[in-house]
């Protein structure tokens, strides 16, 4: 069922925004103002038949005086001609329609009625609709952007290999907005809204065929099709990871998502064990969803889930054991061919044992040692490295260092976390700019070092392969 | 057993730095530097037998030099020669001593035995001394400032009502200063490393007496002496809430604090279950130690556990309904004289049930008129507003508007949450600034709803009063 034409949404030859207006507080300007002004390459034409220009560029009185062809088509009118300006499209021979308005089937009976008219038009012309009621598409690379939503208040993040589709467009906003400011990069974002048409199973095909997209990440509340959904998920993971926040796994949260999406939400353990059966990592929060997406994402899958911590904090290492120990997740004893060579080269007073604890005295050079020891020990699977950067000693090349024993172990997934406030935030969007996914805390550090091992445990139970051969027994 | 002579280390007269230096990199440097710059009131006497002076001011060879009292001395010398240094402070009449410097317990045998001459020699002369292996002090207010690290990389808190006492230094420092970048005012923080004289205790039994000190919180890996800290943790939670995070709770953290600090840990279940019994609150990460702290020292305890939710994003609603059902928090069900109200003033598609969901077009204002009919129905205990402001219909106004609310209905704990990038960041700041305890996500906000629903409830069962009457049965 996927369907080609939906490439249409995101790298479209020329777009027409029916209802760009004058306006600077109309949603259809801010769209219109999205493709003028932001780099998209192809044609763009504004249609309102009350304007002759806007933002000094022609307008159309409709879509049929459009002189060439229209790939896609944004709809940012009020409810009640949306589907005559849908019917337009398909005179037109749009292949892809996003319907931004709301006013469909969230809001009654009358708007219900005019969803199933979309339905029931997009069915017959095969011409493909995203929405209603959604904030539609944003791809960073072709500058698709029919975000309604002033850049001032969410910035759009860089291009990145995250694909992020949500039900809620509002949630996608103010997670998108988050992603620009924490330099994580997506590759595609869309906000399906009612599913007149599209739904989430189709996007997810369509995704995962994208070669621009090495992980999906979903707010779900509900999906439209159990089975196909079910289908399509096995084969989602069956080649990328595919992390899930579903919204309603409560009786309360599912009371809301009745008045939100009216998606019928199903028991709480029944989905964890349907999503671990199929390979999803569920994200229990809205920070997992991208801390488990960005570890999946940057990082090779680990052959199995032994972890060695190496921090200058002894509190964190403290606490990143303790989280590890909670969420299963075992900590490596290191070999004594190991300790012997780091004792060689640690700082006075360093602690030896995994958390590997180099105190507030270790400088960029001493991680770059160390971790240069300790991802040679056959037993290690994952590599966590806490560095606070509050004191003097570690300059801001511990990134570029970090970065290269990133490369050079590059089958041994890394991830970094700092706590702090400005001069540890720069550190984190740095460490991100090189592929480090890196966390401001020890929990959720470790929430994605268990999704990573999650997925690969999965991907192992697909293909069983023989275990790779230690040189020595690994406790 | 506590000392009204802990409060020279907050607010001495006069200060005395043994090992201030000339060269930026050494700690006393750093420290000398922050008496002298930061408006700290009092004398400072920078100690240094080599240098004449030290920032433009004159240096004295000795503690025996100084020509007036010292009410506190900071000594930042290598370990070998701090119990000499300590004596002198002694032989001068010093009331209290914060001794920065590694090399005592946690270094081997000769640190420990030096450190056995520390205890000692405090204990013979009633000389109170913090540390040593310890950051120190910082008090906002009176600028007394021991942390040694630079404040580009460590900014430092403004004052407010939280007091912060850590057995990690590098911890101190990395939650002090995200405490600045997140506009948390802090009242006292102190690091107080090997206790080899004031313990964790002392300082709590000093706190909660503290008038500017509204809530204690507290990192601990270990305590000094069980039964002395359950009976002053007892004590002070009859008074103060205290929020505190223990490193250590797993075996993996247990090895690790062996190695760090030295603690014995106990039982996970056990503290946990002890932490309960005695009215402390227990964070289970970095995260909700101030976020419990916060809705604690800024809002009033609640009635009852009944949360009412209002939000202009559904999904963001639907996610605090997930979290509060599964924190054991009861969403309140709206009488339906409220929803009638409710129903008055809202706009259009809005969801008068709880969560009331605003929809993406609510304005401050809406917000203003729906929170004063919630805030008068009698079953509500606890108010989270939540509020994206990635939508051009929000004004910065809504801050105003909240403020408003929470002075209004001064009897109701009013928490808020927005999700988001540097607009939202500036949002919670303001927010914070009003003594509105904020949170960057739904399941952060829960965690603190269920944190003060706890501590009101543990001091409902010490002082049993007539419930409040409602006018209603609630559900």
């Amino acid at each position: 069922m996927s369907d080609d034409a939906l490439r249409y949404f995101f790298n479209p030859s020329s777009v027409a925004i029916l209802g760009a207006s004058r306006q600077i507080r109309k949603f259809g300007h801010t769209i219109f103002k999205n493709f003028v002004r932001s780099g998209y390459q192809g044609k763009v034409y504004p249609i309102n038949p009350k304007a002759k220009d806007i933002l000094g560029q022609k307008a159309y009185p409709s879509l049929a005086d459009v002189p060439g062809p229209v790939d896609l088509a944004v709809i940012a009118l009020p409810a009640a001609i949306v589907v005559k300006a849908f019917s337009d499209c398909i005179d037109k021979g749009v292949k892809a329609v996003v319907v931004i308005s709301g006013g469909f089937k969230e809001a009654g009976p009358e708007g219900a009625q005019r969803e199933a008219e979309l339905t029931r038009l997009a069915q017959e012309s095969g011409v493909r609709l995203i929405g209603p009621n959604c904030i539609g598409v944003f791809d960073p690379r072709s500058q698709v952007d029919t975000l309604f939503l002033p850049s001032y208040r969410l910035k759009r993040p860089t291009p990145g290999d995250i694909a992020f589709i949500t039900q809620s467009g509002a949630f996608g906003s103010a997670v998108l907005d988050w992603a620009a400011a924490k330099n994580v990069g997506i590759s595609k974002f869309i906000s399906f809204g009612n599913m007149a048409d599209v739904s989430e199973s189709e996007l997810l095909e369509f995704l995962v065929k994208d070669p621009q997209t090495k992980c999906i990440v979903a707010y779900l509340e509900g999906v439209r099709d159990g089975l196909y959904f079910l289908d399509v998920a096995r084969r989602v993971t069956a080649q990328k990871p595919l992390v899930i926040l579903k919204g309603g796994t409560t009786s309360a949260g599912q009371m809301a998502t009745l008045s939100h999406t009216g998606s019928l939400a199903g028991d709480p353990a029944l989905i964890s064990g349907i999503f671990s059966q199929l390979g999803i990592i569920q994200a229990h929060n809205v920070e997992g969803l991208f801390d488990a997406a960005r570890a999946l994402a940057y990082q090779p899958l680990p052959k199995g889930p032994r972890l060695a911590i190496v921090t200058n904090a002894g509190g964190f290492g403290v606490l990143a054991s303790d989280h590890a120990e909670k969420s299963g997740i075992p900590l490596v004893k290191l070999s004594s061919e190991t300790k012997a060579a780091l004792k060689l080269v640690v700082p006075p007073n360093s602690s030896l044992s995994n958390p590997v604890d180099l105190t507030g005295s270790a400088n960029e050079e001493d991680y770059g040692k160390v971790l240069n020891i300790i991802a040679q020990d056959p037993c290690v699977d994952m590599l966590l490295v806490m560095v606070l950067v509050q004191t003097s000693s570690i300059e801001s090349d511990v990134v570029d260092v970090l970065t290269e024993v990133n490369e050079i172990y590059s089958d041994i997934p890394l991830l970094a976390c700092t706590v702090g406030g400005e001069y540890t935030e720069a550190t984190l969007c740095m460490l991100e700019d090189n592929q480090i996914p890196s966390f401001p805390s020890p929990a959720r550090a470790i929430t994605a070092v268990r999704a990573i091992w999650d997925y690969a445990y999965y991907r192992q139970s697909l293909a069983p392969k023989p275990r790779r051969r230690r040189k020595r027994k690994c406790d």
